[in-house]
């Protein structure tokens, strides 16, 4: 098999085989296909596509070129959630207590990484003493008796999509959905997943702005899922504005257990409520999405989500009592608002760029060597289509500096006014659960 | 200037500038664009191709990658030719003192390469004593005062085209016709062209086998040559079977000399009148191609272009008595024919199977380190059209071997007979001007 020949035949648009994938995955992870055939092969994928076996082929080459992690050891249907990224997205932190308290088993694997604000991992580290460095067993132990818990990643997952991810980084060939897909999906299947719950964003903060794009990307890793025996159900919700108010790290910690109180923002609540019916269903302790979201209502009023959330943090040291005692998280120096510097109604707010304000104050991590501030950020106050009188707070920053006029410049660009009436955005465009 | 940038602007079909385009031959060159960038832009263009401003920069970035070959102090417009290969192609060794013959300056650099045959300087070596170690000066000197003269490959010339080709050979991108127009053009210029005349070869023996795509390549490089101030005019010839009917070293320059002479295969000798009017065209010692033919049919009759052959030969070692005694040329110690199992009429001569067989025999290098046998190769006696009876020879087999029972089983299933009347390809298909 050659692979110049494997090339030229995806060139002209015809299928590889199974085989053939196996092959170059296989051989490109043992360095014995050079990164400059393997950009040609990706350019020519993002020209020609994939079709749905291929795509399934390329995720399971993918996830058998590294390690794989084995949670068969907890009981039940491990579900994980992914999201394609946002700003302020609390869901993770949300959904963890939240499915665990109707007994969903949620065997979280997560990374700090780049971006606005932290990964899942630093977002829980503002909880005094809570940390992440456990003994897999352990981990295990955990699962089986809280239904949740958190382990950093560890062992060499995927590594044909951590090469094949940077490659297609510096040939632009990033921005192809057969790719994308199978990338993601062979991270979740070689962390352990049984099912799968995405959150695929759509709009301006997102990677995906086109709607269109959006959905053809949630259907071809539902498809993956279901062709690779992972049941997977995909959402798409919207990410032209942050989700939920906090964007920071404490910030969206606190707003994670108004929410798991059942008094969170109404986008953050619904989108959790959504995304968490479909893992109870995936989990098989709902039949219809409609039985499960009545259980994590009545988790959300009865307490029990906030209990679960409680006991997950002490069991991994962490100090249990911010959850009524939101003042122990830590706290920001100083607080500013932003006020409107005209009366109108909020026409657009730009995600991403209010995200770069958030990272300014050190609320994430730019390279990889950044410390982040835990306490930083900034909380909205005014979403898409609420009406704002001139000098009314349009943001709440949350600082360790005095002088924030930068991060102020910023937000003024990326929250528009417009005289005229502005509609909301609708939170959830479409469900998906088949491919 | 990000190369990934770069590639995304090529990947969705916007033209790159002459900036760009110079900057990525030049840091490729430099070695500071990796092969896997280039290949994914290789990639691109494959799909979404180059116009022709692009293209004419592409070739003249190329150009400037390395040495250019200065023929100033040649008298005249030096007219280089080309052709896009073929079998038993002896049309350089023709031309040369064909157009000198009437005051067209000949200034060739030749290579040997692999092949079914030699190169241009291989056939020519096996004229004893013949050489192209020639200092430049000398060389120069030659073409002033005979008209003609070869030299052997030196310097660094068009070394981006070199890393791009080898890059494109292991990666499917050779066949795209901006980088294949583009290639062939720059190491034209490089090597000193002023005005270029073009043998685009069709049919089963040629690179492109299909005669639109002929013509596209034909057209694209008669573009560029023109953008780029060489003038430049192609002829889409037939290649479904071999050019003449001699395949092999020696063989090729008897051919030649006949042909010179006014006694070569009718195919041979129209494509020579063809290409060398192009050529007496563009270098201005004739205004119509009409006129330019005559003069050189008068060549061939009056002697003179024999005589320039002559001078040519001994004025670089070599002992042009061959001209008048062929049997000087190296002679092969067998000869076999190759009887005809039924009477019919030829219907297909695969032409680069019959070089295959040629080469097997010893007349072209298999790899860079084989040694040629100048004496041996095919003389085919019947070409596609002709009648031939059971047991008439097809082919007469040169050979310095006694078995060459391979060789003729090789040209049984490349040489096919019909019952029926066939009618000869056409010669030349096609004569662009312009682009």
């Amino acid at each position: 098999m050659r692979m110049v020949d494997l090339i030229e035949k995806k060139r002209d648009g015809h299928d590889l085989t199974t085989e053939e994938i196996q092959h170059i995955i296989k051989e490109y992870t043992n360095g014995q296909i050079p990164d400059y055939q393997m950009s040609a092969l990706t350019m020519a994928i993002f020209f020609k596509g994939m079709d749905q076996r291929e795509r399934a082929d390329l995720t399971m080459a993918m996830v058998e070129s590294g390690d794989q992690i084995d949670l068969s050891a907890i009981d039940g249907i491990k579900v994980d959630k992914h999201s394609t990224g946002g700003v302020g997205d609390t869901t993770t932190l949300v959904l963890g207590p939240l499915v665990a308290a109707v007994g969903v088993p949620v065997a979280k694997m997560s990374g700090r990484g780049l971006g606005h604000t932290g990964g899942t991992i630093d977002k829980l580290e503002a909880v005094k003493g809570f940390h992440v460095e456990i003994e897999n067993d352990e981990f295990i132990r955990l699962v089986n008796e809280n239904k949740v818990a958190v382990i950093g990643q560890s062992g060499n997952l995927t590594p044909a999509d951590k090469s094949l991810y940077a490659l297609r980084d510096v040939t632009a060939t990033v921005n192809s959905i057969p790719l994308i897909a199978s990338s993601i999906m062979s991270k979740k299947i070689a962390a352990g997943a049984d099912a799968i719950v995405l959150d695929v964003k759509t709009g301006a903060g997102a990677f995906m702005k086109d709607l269109n794009d959006s959905e053809e990307l949630a259907r071809a890793m539902v498809s993956i899922g279901n062709n690779v025996g992972r049941n997977t159900m995909a959402v798409i919700s919207d990410m032209s504005q942050p989700l939920g108010y906090m964007i920071g790290n404490a910030l969206e910690v606190k707003e994670a257990i108004d929410t798991l109180k059942g008094e969170g923002p109404e986008d953050l609540t619904e989108l959790c409520l959504t995304l968490g019916s479909f893992m109870v269903v995936l989990a098989k302790k709902a039949s219809t999405p409609q039985e499960a979201r009545e259980m994590l209502k009545k988790a959300m009023e009865d307490g029990s989500a906030l209990e679960t959330f409680k006991l997950f943090l002490s069991s991994q040291g962490g100090d249990a009592s911010v959850v009524d005692h939101p003042e122990n998280l830590p706290q920001a120096a100083y607080k500013f608002d932003l006020p409107a510097k005209e009366a109108g109604y909020v026409s657009e707010i730009i995600a991403d760029e209010v995200g770069t304000a958030a990272m300014w104050l050190g609320a994430g991590r730019a390279t990889k060597d950044s410390v982040i501030d835990l306490a930083v950020g900034l909380e909205l106050k005014k979403k898409i289509g609420e009406r704002v009188e001139e000098g009314e707070s349009l943001v709440t920053i949350y600082a360790n500096q005095e002088d924030v006029e930068e991060v102020k410049a910023k937000l003024y660009e990326s929250i528009l006014l417009s005289k005229d009436k502005v509609e909301a955005p609708p939170l959830i465009y479409k469900e998906i659960t088949e491919g």
